[in-house]
């Protein structure tokens, strides 16, 4: 949680946890594509590397996208080129290279005549098998991205009505799919049959609808929530209404735990539950299994404010800010100064010495990575004179990487697959360290785990996956 | 105070009211371009619209300036473009208008013959009179700011050591100045007689020092504090060392008590105060003085935070996250989309509803100005369904602008010469209102008044001025 | 002709008749990346609205495209990220909307798992039923070029060897196209089998070679030209040498007579032709065909300079300068001046007043498409006190549209189709106007019009076409 | 002289021969700021690093100045910014550095509280002793032009009427200046005692008025060339239309020579001749005084155009373009590639092969300065199969630099101060090589050699320079 939305170049662990992207839809509003504008900035934590939109007027669909933040993309383009009253956006974090710009989305391609266009969340897990079948069959892939897939295969399968023909061609893949797709004449949502991303519907009237990764963005664009897309559901809307299908069932469920750990904004609604209540009751949890005599409780900010929040509420022991975060940092990049001691963390976070000076200190994080920025938090800590620094991680040890649309690093640069407990301690230089357990996570919750997938803790993957 | 340093955009009230400069020096060091650029960086809050760096090799005076933040100023810019082991710098927020680069600082000017470069924090109360007089005599002006009247002075007088003849020309100006003065083969530091803005001395060795307008930038460049420059000193850092010459007495002293409101980053300690404490203290008084029942104590992020923080200690009411903040604005600018309706609060702000609904909540900002934005963040906690919204603001009613290098609105335009308390209360739609006193106020600072500059609550001010 | 290679904005009546395409090939050379651009940079003037190369490493395909002139896309490019000894780049003209960069040539693609790239100059006559067939068979087209058919087909058809089973693609289309491919061990260069576009081979030595729209770029690179690529060759360039294989023949040639008259550079040799030569000599001929009394020969700068010296040549009138143009025209855009007379014309060119009062003038340019812009210039001449104007036009009357790789204006919006001589004539404003005879042209050429497209000329379509 | 007005990037040897500034002055229109914009346009080849213009309303000056071009600087201006109707603008050429904004023109300055602007051509000669002493009278510079020294010798004076008091300044100052001078009410002329550089007077009606450094810009705003400014003549244009004062007579004249044979756009009338026509006999006289046995006579592109007319002209030998520019150099930097052979000349100008094969060649230049393009030129031409190249140079051997505001290399690195004739020759590996004599140039001129200042070829410096 934080007091802002989020950051990614202040996020310092989780630069090696990165959220793929977020999607946003509206059905029959008169400003369809300032709306969608609204909405991808509102989710623009989802994804910083790409933005883009397209819209419907009825008879074409006009597609912009560029490289770079929300803002960047539209800076100053004229709404003029963005017509009509409906229209799919899409924010997307990828890897490097050059050629981002092939596989920012939506993508948009003629169907057999027709244009249609498709934003994505997620990721397939065979998605491998499929590329090299379509080609076999004659497919010609242009980018390099899973979502590419879709079409593809909605254009081997044909038909006239392709909304029709999409359940056929979902047959195939596996894995991770929120959806939304835009046709001249309908908007269609979809999530994969497990739900591991989040995906929402919410209203402006009963003919002008909205579909979205988190709730924040309809709080930003006044639209009224509605209800979640379910897991195995196409919803269709066109001028008839909105319909809903459930094109396959699947008795596991696997929402993915992590957006309630850190991804998802804290005043977001995700899978039912109040971000930020969550995070706060993680922390509760926390402090419930991990005591620690302290002076204060203090967070990284801003990831673990809100489960500071709630171990500060649980053990009594006060909520300080101990480390001032500059405000500037993100909008702006700091060049590498030649020859200079290494000031990675330190130009971002400042710890206040006369707070902490010869006081012991818990320290609440969301999540434990790769331990490297940890160890120079708790360096600065100390360097500011604090006289005992216990680290608290408010979510389990993270163990395994993620097939489902998040970038995680390989599992050998997960800390707690190379060190125990202690040994991870003695490397960020703690005076003691405690995760919370996938038990504690879950009671706090109020959930059961089955419904989840924490195979990043657990290792029990929903699907089978290529390691 | 806030988790972060502070962001200019997203600060609502406070974009009329505008702090209006930082300055930076160096002696000394190896990398002195890029320690004033650090300096720079960590007191961007102080001045957003344009930074620069004089450097001295010993013999000549290298200048680069530009608009914008310091990042954007020195992107691209080479280091060895400003050799040399002496700096100083500047960050400077400014009045609009097209020829904003002439008044960007540091200036630099060939006084009889030697260049000299200025960074100048304040703003003098004589100005026009002064510079009426220095055109009468054939002085040519090219900018509109007060600081080049300095160097018109030093001109004029002459002398073959111009920080001897600095003294004189002191004697011609009244008002605010906290200065750094670049030669090429000396770093000065100046605060007026009575102390209106705040300047720091730090120190890396005995041969090398660092002048500032915080602590937090001593802070990032590792520099050790040592202390304040004192009211009406001039401090020469030359190749002999240190030395220190008062150049002026007065009884009154008048250091900004706003500067411990609002201005510094929180974990600055100005005036001898740490930042962050002082307006905890300030929410526990108010918290003592103004009382209210109520089931939580939220923040207006992120100026609001600590006196929150203060509040709810004292109070025993929780303190909670009840308004996220979005933390790409500011990063970015979200053109105006036409025909909406004013998105302004809430394209930055978003209440939590889950958490606020049907709640008595007690909201903490740090000051009230012009009512406007107060209205706007009580309204969309009404339409996230709290039951009772209580502002409580943690400084006196803002009665008079200031004089003194603060951009203030027009007397008329602050809300507090409008209406009284109930007018108030009634226009921004609170359930009840107050503000902390000015008596509050310096009891939470264990401070006496006759030491500060209060004349924004007062109307007190401590020399003659032109209104 | 021009002494300037040619400037499209300049170009007045011609900015309705646009070149499609330059491409370029190099095959193992240290520098490929390099020479390619400064291949594509000496034949800028066939293309300015985008830009690219694609280089082989012998086992990767690396891209790089982008909007804007060959200087603007690869301005701050680091040439480490095209690595490889093979390199093939593209030049384009297209139409304007939104999405260009997905029409950007190169176009790379996998086809069955082979990475692939082409860069094409022309038009298939063919390819709307081509895209339809291929849509039906589930082809899922990105952009609207005519290009990507090459490389669906090609998928289609499918083999282990992409360059053998090329014939069979080409058998499929139809139309205009010069084309260089790349695959990771070969550079493949194919010319159609009328030979619209031109294509040369060049070489650094046995086993280095070069291809190109124009020998323009083979000056700059420093190749030696060897010869054209044939009408119906596929040529193939790979670890072995060059191979050339005939994949069709036609008794029918149509070399693209407008590359004579307008397009190539004059210092290129197109078709065997030396362009400037050809262009003197059409001036020629018309000086025979259409004398006229005058005191002096102008130029239409700088398309008519050829033309102009030979139209003096055999007149014996004397050539002089009587028209400057801005040399800042085209680098720089000249925003529109609200409410102020159309500058057009009058800001690109200035008509030398001392030099034409009182005198008979005979301007020549190269063509004649819409007429706009010569009523202008005839206009400018007469307000600078010439006496008479006689406009010369050193090609035929254009009478209808090119379907080979020309973006040429409607059929409608042709001068000549709307109006007879006199009519034209009484339009433009001139006291005498001339076209050079088609048999003037070919005479001058020396050449058979059998071997020639000169549809725009004569209506004579080589192939069917879609009007 | 030039097809294209010039352009600064491809010419070679003048690379290092670089014009001052051009001035530009409206009164009295409707879009003052706009042709004022335009006048400087059509001047962009005098300056090409800074262009601004100033506008009066009336009340008040209003600046707009950047570095680039002018359509650069004035990219996205709105003209609402810049009111009134009356204007004055500037372009300069200026030495490197990274402060040049400071120096950019026009200055503004309050001088005894009115606002004064200034755009001045040419190079004062006594700069340096006026710069100190007016320091040690307490002026402080902010610049480093000599123009600065204007204001504050106006503002040292005083008086309530600055355009009464200027005669007194211009007592002070030696060298060249054109200039305009604009205040809230008046435009102000100046053209130093002895007319170095030009500026001419036009006009659109009785009460609206144009003064520009060339004709060529009142063309294009279509305003009516009336006269020059007289050499020592101020002109005062305001409400009650233009008056004209001699402030100072000198016998001696000393127009620049170096205008007509280089600098000044070929298109204008410069002390009272048409550029054009003068090169055209400077060719004629070259040809006269310097006869070779050629098979054609091809320029330098663009300035060596007119002369090489003129040569074949006088010489019956045929004109032909044996050298082709590419058009795109200039609009666009061609980053040094690693590793390669120098491609400086090469990249701009592509010899035509099939003309020049086997032929002798005579190739004309406007000048010679430090004889490393000549060069490069002739080896290229010989690259391409010349037989034989003489070099023909249409003005004197330059033998020494320019202090009245051209920019010129030190005297070392003239070619002529170095070398005699033959070495010359033997250097640039021509066959043949002269130059045009002194005598042969003002003869082709039919005018004295006393009234012009031919300094660079005679070192006949018309004032007291400090060497």
């Amino acid at each position: 949680m934080s007091l802002n939305s989020r950051n990614l170049n202040v996020d310092h662990d989780k630069s090696s946890w990165k959220e793929e992207c977020g999607v946003f839809g509206v059905w029959n509003h008169p400003q369809a594509a300032e709306m969608t504008y609204l909405g991808l900035y509102a989710m623009q934590h989802r994804g910083q590397e790409s933005a883009g939109i397209v819209t419907s007027d009825g008879e074409k669909l006009h597609l912009h996208k560029g490289l770079g933040l929300v803002s960047d993309v539209f800076d100053s383009y004229k709404w003029n080129d963005l017509p009509g009253k409906s229209a799919i956006g899409h924010v997307r974090y990828s890897t490097t290279g050059q050629n981002l710009l092939i596989n920012a989305q939506p993508l948009k391609a003629d169907v057999r005549g027709k244009p249609i266009a498709l934003a994505h969340n997620g990721n397939l897990v065979n998605s491998l098998e499929l590329r090299e079948n379509l080609q076999k069959q004659g497919s010609l892939f242009q980018g390099t991205s899973d979502s590419e897939i879709f079409l593809h295969l909605l254009s081997r399968i044909g038909g006239d009505n392709w909304s029709q023909t999409l359940p056929q061609a979902l047959e195939w893949v596996q894995g991770a799919y929120s959806m939304a797709w835009m046709g001249v004449d309908r908007l269609v949502a979809i999530r994969d049959p497990m739900g591991f991303r989040p995906l929402v519907i919410g209203r402006f009237s009963d003919s002008s609808w909205v579909v979205a990764s988190e709730t924040c963005a309809l709080d930003l664009v006044g639209a009224q929530y509605v209800r979640e897309v379910e897991p195995g559901e196409i919803v269709t809307i066109d001028s008839r209404g909105l319909t809903s299908t459930q094109f396959k069932k699947s008795s596991k469920k696997a929402a993915c735990v992590f957006e309630l750990i850190y991804f998802s904004r804290p005043d977001s609604q995700t899978f039912g539950h109040h971000v930020y209540e969550a995070r706060k009751k993680f922390g509760e949890s926390l402090a419930l299994e991990s005591p620690v005599d302290a002076d204060m409780v203090i967070p990284v900010p801003d990831s673990g404010v809100a489960a500071a929040l709630g171990y500060a509420k649980q053990s009594g022991i006060p909520f300080e800010w101990g480390i001032v975060k500059n405000g500037y940092v993100g909008r702006t990049f700091i060049q590498p100064l030649q020859g200079m001691r290494d000031l990675g963390v330190q130009i971002k976070l400042n710890p206040q010495k006369a707070l902490l000076k010869g006081k012991r200190i818990v320290v609440i994080d969301d999540s434990l990575v790769r331990g490297t920025t940890s160890k120079k938090i708790i360096q600065i800590l100390r360097d500011a004179g604090a006289q005992e620094v216990h680290l608290r991680i408010a979510s389990p040890a993270t163990v395994s990487p993620c097939y489902y649309g998040v970038d995680t690093p390989e599992k050998s640069e997960l800390i707690a697959t190379q060190m125990d407990l202690e040994g991870i301690r003695k490397y960020i230089g703690a005076d003691s360290l405690a995760y919370l357990t996938l038990k504690g996570l879950f009671k706090g919750l109020g959930e059961n785990e089955e419904t989840f997938c924490a195979a990043c803790f657990n290792e029990k993957y929903p699907t089978r996956v290529n390691t």
